[in-house]
């Protein structure tokens, strides 16, 4: 199996997430490939947010994914954020395209541009609108699933009649990834607003949900922006009010991508491999004949009974009946994340039970036949929460309250890094300047997270000026 | 409302699918945003599709965009088909790139090179992949959703331990496309062999679904292509058979894209705008309240309460309370295609009913509130059957089985013109033979469509050189 994960967590991840085949890297420098377990966690993502988007009542569409350059020029701060990772299409066939087009590595231009002509009145607004795409960043350093070229995300793009509706919308938004994360991904996260050097380009307001990895880095997770009124008076988004005057909308965008899935990896895997909560493995139950099953054919009688129960009822099952030891296709099922391996050998059959093993619980239990249908019900409730306890047990345990001051810091990082601990989220005094947030990153490599909604304490000072803290706020190492 | 339906087709269609919202025109010349509503119907379509590949354990995955130009070099007639239309990515922020990188027309390339990583031995076989995706053609004549620059699609993707198995697989898709045009879409479908000039660029054998528009034209619906191994051969894709013998595999391709959206508005749409199956109809009932309503609350109440009970069985229902007039009401709703209306006012309410007009039948009905909610069961069940049925009437009424020669064919088509009838499709006998494919074109503006599996009658000579004909197969004029 992978490399051990306490040692170079990195080298775990990367080998684990190649021979679990969640991905495969590609020809292509950055761009990865989304093998089909990969990708299927992705579809219960898309499925589970498209709920929140139905009651919303916020509808997919689809936009071209070619922006011209002019649409990017017309939003200043925009343009300078993404200039450097844009590849440009120049040609078709054999010639040279008058205006050069850009791979979107977001869609406020195309989308504003679209709302300019939609929305007229004040009985179009809000006008909501989401869009699952493919889109594209050219990172320096990229990192499967949670740095690379192209990435799959959904972008939301809201107009609205003013500053308050659009308020609400982020807010709201941002409420649900934390939700999506937490009860349906079982990833525990921090909710905040971004200092403004981190703010999404063009945005007034980024607040973000930030994750903890097992390694202790951060992963920003997803973000949620209200722009004012700067895109709508960029692209001319304004609507008639019920005076019949001209008024410019404020609008909001929000995002998560494929990040999510490295999230989830580094968040609940373990040295065996991959750990899923049920509600996105691909593989919920595996069953797996064990002793000399070929010489009794009951036991795959048996076995094929439960998988068609279980099937029907809508559980993702497999049944594991190559030909390799037992022994190797446990370790193999481990790998891949199954959450419920299901073993049954000769003597299983005629004690009339299955031995029953979680993948995030140590030791075996004994199910009889007739109670596994709800044993399994009941078990692939309890995981997710349970994952979500062990995840958030283990944050607490890395978050630092009581550093005061830069040397402080530095001289944690080289204890925690000396006992083979990780260095975690480090709870900070911040003065509000940009100076401060250089140097901390410049002398230990950790970043400012987020301001946090819910404050675990308020620090009274700056941690490198020693002025008075404006702000207090989480810093980590992140990804 | 739209143009005439008859006089001028494609400005009719034109108006419609912008004037029912379901697509703009964008920026980028050829390429067109999918407004809400017209990417529900995709995303319906998805949802089908979806579950023949789960019953077929053919699984979804996601691959790079972006295609290395050596890739393309491999297959040298796949380059030569679609070089022209090419798109290429050529910088990356202010930097050159080594190798220009093209948006993928198709994935062929990418994924036969990932094929050759994962297959290893014969039980690897047959491996089985399916990509949704947005892909790239940059057509000289666009049109919305039949041709765009960008378009969405899925494209499958398998291969096999031999020619059989993978022929099984090639037709088992092209009934499966032809099931979800007949059954899901109501959309009749002629199935059969495109000739070689016809081909996919790459492919040993190309298989069609062409549909016939109301004007008469044809719409290559749904390709599916045995390749052979030709790709097999420039990718490398072998695995070790029984005998321990590396082998080459045989692959397969097939697709269908957000062309059915256009086939699906051609098929159906009529003089007052869209008509939907419900199977994909964003508005399968909208509610009217009709009269005085507003000063009679308890018409409102009434509506709420229908409206709550369809939304509660999952039925895709609207109920329009805005302050437009109904008859407004009533145009705007058959232009979006809603498949019921259901229309209440004073007097139904005392009456204890509502009138009820389906989209695609003249006349209202009146059904009693208590017979309300299964009526609109009856009725969304039998409205697909029947615009299927009505559509094959259609094509039967334009299918030309009588004409041998060029001249009759020329003589044809304007006896068509003048009489304000369409030329519909042409069975003719064909030599096997290119010169007669181009001489057809070229005098008639007719193409081959495909050799149909289930021949209505034997033609025996070829419509241009008058040699014996080698097969019998339908012309017409295409988008």
């Amino acid at each position: 199996m992978a490399n051990n994960q306490t040692n170079d967590f990195t080298e775990w991840y990367l080998q684990t997430v190649q021979q679990a085949e969640l991905m495969s890297y590609s020809p292509v420098r950055g761009s990865i490939i989304f093998r089909p377990d990969g990708f299927e966690l992705w579809e219960h993502i898309q499925e589970e947010f498209n709920k929140f988007l139905r009651k919303e009542g916020i509808r997919n569409a689809y936009f071209p994914m070619l922006i011209p350059q002019s649409f990017f020029m017309k939003e200043a701060d925009h343009i300078e954020g993404f200039a450097p990772e844009l590849p440009w299409v120049t040609e078709v066939g054999n010639e040279k395209l008058e205006e050069p087009l850009a791979l979107r590595p977001t869609s406020e231009t195309m989308i504003g541009s679209a709302f300019s002509d939609w929305i007229n009145s004040y009985r179009d607004l809000p006008y909501e609108i989401n869009q699952w795409a493919n889109v594209f960043r050219w990172e320096k350093k990229t990192l499967p699933f949670l740095r690379t070229s192209e990435f799959l995300w959904q972008e939301g793009h809201t107009a609205h009649v003013d500053e308050e509706d659009a308020r609400r919308r982020t807010m709201r938004v941002l409420d649900e990834y934390a939700r999506l994360c937490e009860e349906f991904l079982a990833i525990p996260v921090y909710k905040g607003q971004k200092t403004p050097s981190e703010r999404f380009a063009g945005a007034v307001d980024t607040y973000s949900i930030e994750a903890m990895m097992k390694d202790g880095k951060a992963v920003q997770a997803g973000t949620s922006h209200y722009m004012g009124t700067k895109f709508a008076q960029a692209f001319d988004i304004t609507y008639l009010n019920q005076e019949n005057q001209h008024t410019l909308a404020h609008t909001t965008s929000w995002g998560v991508s494929t990040r999510l899935l490295g999230s989830l990896i580094m968040t609940h895997g373990d040295q065996n491999g991959l750990v899923f909560p049920p509600t996105v493995a691909p593989t919920q139950v595996v069953l797996i004949p064990v002793g000399p099953w070929k010489k009794n054919p009951a036991i795959m009688e048996k076995l094929d009974e439960i998988f068609a129960t279980l099937k029907q009822k809508g559980i993702r099952v497999r049944l594991d009946d190559s030909n390799n030891s037992p022994g190797y296709k446990f370790n193999e099922w481990e790998l891949k994340g199954a959450c419920i391996r299901v073993e049954c050998g000769p003597r299983d059959l005629e004690n009339g039970h299955v031995m029953v093993k979680m993948r995030d619980l140590d030791g075996k239990e004994t199910v009889k036949f007739e109670d596994l249908e709800s044993y399994i019900d009941e078990q692939l409730q309890a995981m997710t929460p349970r994952l979500l306890q062990a995840a958030k047990e283990r944050n607490k345990a890395n978050e630092h309250y009581d550093i005061n001051t830069l040397d402080e810091l530095k001289a944690h990082i080289e204890k925690s890094k000396a006992e083979g601990k990780v260095p975690g989220f480090v709870l900070i005094g911040w003065d509000g300047t940009e100076e401060t947030e250089a140097k901390i990153k410049e002398e230990t490599g950790f970043t400012t997270r987020n301001i946090p909604f819910e404050v675990p304490m308020q620090k009274e000072f700056d941690i490198v000026s020693g002025k008075p803290a404006k702000h207090t706020l989480w810093i980590a190492r992140a990804y």
